[in-house]
């Protein structure tokens, strides 16, 4: 059974972080297992409380598992600060974990701020290098390249910036572009491919950059290459924003278990 | 959809704890959500470290959901100190769950202490009043109740002594009477009904008890009554014993996914 891993923050409401990746790796038929990085307090309508893990744990969570379980693939999620920014792309590399999708969470929803400005810098510097994958959306795209993306075009120009940090394979998601299109470009080996899509209706999208890194994750996982599970996981998650759960009073969750029989 | 939450500590190795509660809720098609108690860096060979949260974040977190989601039902995991107990107490009865499954977590499968003693009979004197079901072993039973457990009969009357805390319905676990036979006892209302089964040969079983006190939470979540629950998860978990995943060196965790399709 392949193994994946999340490092990242949880969520009590189970639509993003932790519980979002591992129910999308259960999804995919993979083992998923979990470096908890941060722990939240948060619902539908935003997050009321986040306390940070000590950097050594979140050492220890990933050594413990690759060191007996083995790990075929893992990815990031939320990671609050520059510390554990650099405590996780350092346990990456000492645990030789080769297939990285980095989700570099910035902000949520709610416009709740995720990464504090050094942690981007770090993230960009130390934990995009090691990246198999790295998965931004516009605005993370803009942040971390440093340049504004109002089009296809400066969306490619913002990929092929990211490609320079390293990472093998740049995905920039084309959802806040607006319109009733949502292009994602993947970039990689010098040239870029569009994954057309039409903009899925529904409002409940809550964990829905959790659902498509994770499943990128699983698909490497399970052995296929980056810019194929690029395209596996765009259409997972276009299924489970359609099967998104209308609770809460506020932004419901995308549902990673929509393939499940009876749902 | 349902909505089931787990109050509980993670497991990095994803086998025991939140991951295999959520991968649980997730077999069962209920919505899962997550109070995160401690998080624990673990393997299939034993816990190698463990940092519990602050009280207030773990109710914070119930609240979260709670208010805003909804809880169908819960359960309760490995929960480390009288303080935790005593918060978790606190915030199921403020937040008015009562579809509550209370498993007693006191000893890991690799002899790690996960419950300290004060912490037990704050368990037992605060948290199980609170119990639609709760779940010991045969050696949680006797620390819970006082008595030694050799044979069928010392089960039941641990069985009544632990309803007289106020726990709905009892189920004892006759895993460790021996023999080739594991016969479980549901008490409630004064009477107890055993549920015979034949031992699951497999040598990978962790995460055996937080799957069977999940996959009743998930079964409570979708409208059962406790008895019926407790039977229903007994034959899930005897599945997933079955479908134990044989990873690392040492205990592999059993496979609340035997279900899936391709499985």
């Amino acid at each position: 059974m392949p193994v994946a891993m999340t490092i990242a923050g949880t969520d009590s409401g189970g639509g993003a972080g932790v519980a979002a990746d591992l129910k999308t790796f259960e999804a995919h038929g993979v083992w998923g297992t979990c470096a908890v990085v941060a722990v939240t307090a948060q619902n539908t309508v935003g997050v009321q409380a986040i306390e940070t893990l000590p950097a050594a744990l979140v050492r220890q969570q990933v050594l413990a598992v690759a060191s007996d379980i083995g790990v075929d693939a893992a990815k990031t999620g939320m990671l609050v600060s520059a510390g554990l920014v650099r405590a996780v792309a350092a346990v990456v590399a000492e645990a030789g974990i080769r297939r990285l999708v980095v989700d570099p969470v910035l902000v949520s929803k709610h416009g709740d701020t995720l990464l504090a400005d050094d942690a981007m810098v770090a993230l960009r510097d130390e934990l995009l290098p090691l990246a198999a994958v790295v998965t931004p959306n516009i605005p993370e795209a803009a942040a971390l390249s440093g340049i504004e993306i109002t089009d296809r075009e400066t969306m490619a120009e913002a990929a092929r910036l990211l490609a320079r940090t390293g990472a093998g394979t740049v995905l920039v998601k084309g959802g806040h572009l607006g319109g009733d299109q949502s292009p994602d470009l993947v970039y990689a080996n010098g040239e870029g491919t569009w994954l057309e899509g039409a903009r899925i209706a529904g409002r409940h999208t809550h964990g829905t950059g959790c659902v498509l890194s994770a499943a990128i994750t699983a698909e490497l996982a399970r052995g296929m290459d980056p810019a194929d599970a690029c395209v596996a996981a765009k259409r997972f998650v276009e299924r489970a924003i359609a099967a998104g759960v209308p609770m809460g009073r506020g932004i419901g969750p995308v549902n990673p278990g929509w393939g499940r029989e009876g749902a």
